[in-house]
């Protein structure tokens, strides 16, 4: 099970380290971070490097890949080799996945065409440019084709699909490996459950 | 709010990577991931690559800083150099902290003398030999030490750890901006809750 996981500038480190920490326990599977170019990368607000080894044009045809989101990925709305390179790998792959507003990404490739899709709940809508249909549920899966809402989501994402590449017995073990068993302090993680006053706090910073 | 992240060879990836997308939204704060030696480094299972920034001996008073776990942590465990660090930041930090088998180096290096503290369940009551008392909670404050359970729970360390430095606003806040409103498909992240079979597979994985 050959996995690649699109880092980039400014990506949102968690969108892929999450799913990572999952995708990279599965027996037999082997995790790549691919992206446009090869090297060293700053993550959104600049406090982490991170190394993308493989260029994209070096690994065509993963079974799996995932596209994190961040502010970073908006250039890659208009990046043709990178959108060619969705579309490729998407023609053949197990599972094409997203975290965030990485789904907005596959968007732009055209791979949600009529397809039920997810991102973080202050992006969402936007989806529904690319000709899918904006779905406000935590994991998204259409076909072969699973999107995650925000950040964090990409944990209970990758337990989905590993749960779909190796079986529950599989994903239950490496839920219990990674002992997650969340219990935040608070419970405002959605924007119905949080209010509108901290969803406005929110979407004032997203657009700053 | 001056925050170091320690990172090293053969970390697990999400103890660091899970606080520092919580902690790097802190109004104010400033994350640096410090380490023994700076440079690039690969995570646990090889598959990714992270950079220390900053060296340890340039980095000695952080406000709050952070030890994760992972198999690359057992040589630190006696690597007098690092225990010195902890033990120098430990005098004038706001907050010392941990994330799964992190706590053990914070033990080895003698600041959980008499205190009590968590880790990863397979390996909490390894926190006796220290002096600490092992406690089977998901995060635990004893004074101004701050310690998470495995991996994941560092996400809701670092929440918790949030408020205490920017108030409840704040980290409710965080919790909206990384949509964290967990919702894993099964409901095995603890010992408790997995039984004892998950339990003696993830146990086998470990010492394997």
């Amino acid at each position: 099970m050959r996995i690649a996981i699109m880092i980039f500038e400014a990506l949102t480190a968690l969108d892929a380290i999450g799913p990572y920490e999952v995708l990279s326990r599965l027996p037999g599977s082997e995790v790549t971070f691919v992206g446009p170019q090869a090297g060293p990368i700053r993550t959104d607000n600049g406090a982490l490097g991170l190394n993308v080894d493989v260029t994209i044009d070096d690994f065509p045809d993963p079974d799996v890949f995932l596209i994190p989101g961040g502010e970073g990925n908006r250039p890659l709305l208009t990046d043709e080799r990178v959108l060619e390179w969705i579309r490729t790998a998407h023609e053949t792959s197990q599972w094409t996945t997203s975290v965030c507003t990485g789904s907005l990404v596959l968007g732009a490739a055209g791979v949600l065409q009529g397809k039920r899709a997810t991102s973080h709940w202050a992006y969402r809508e936007l989806l529904s440019n690319f000709g899918a249909t904006p779905t406000a549920q935590r994991v998204v899966e259409d076909g072969k084709v699973i999107s995650a809402a925000g950040v964090a989501a990409g944990i209970d994402m990758a337990l989905t699909l590993a749960e779909r590449l190796a079986g529950s017995e599989v994903a239950k073990t490496i839920q219990l490996g990674i002992e997650y068993d969340p219990d935040p302090p608070f419970d405002t993680g959605s924007p119905e459950k949080a209010g509108p006053e901290l969803v406005a706090r929110v979407r004032a910073d997203e657009s700053g």
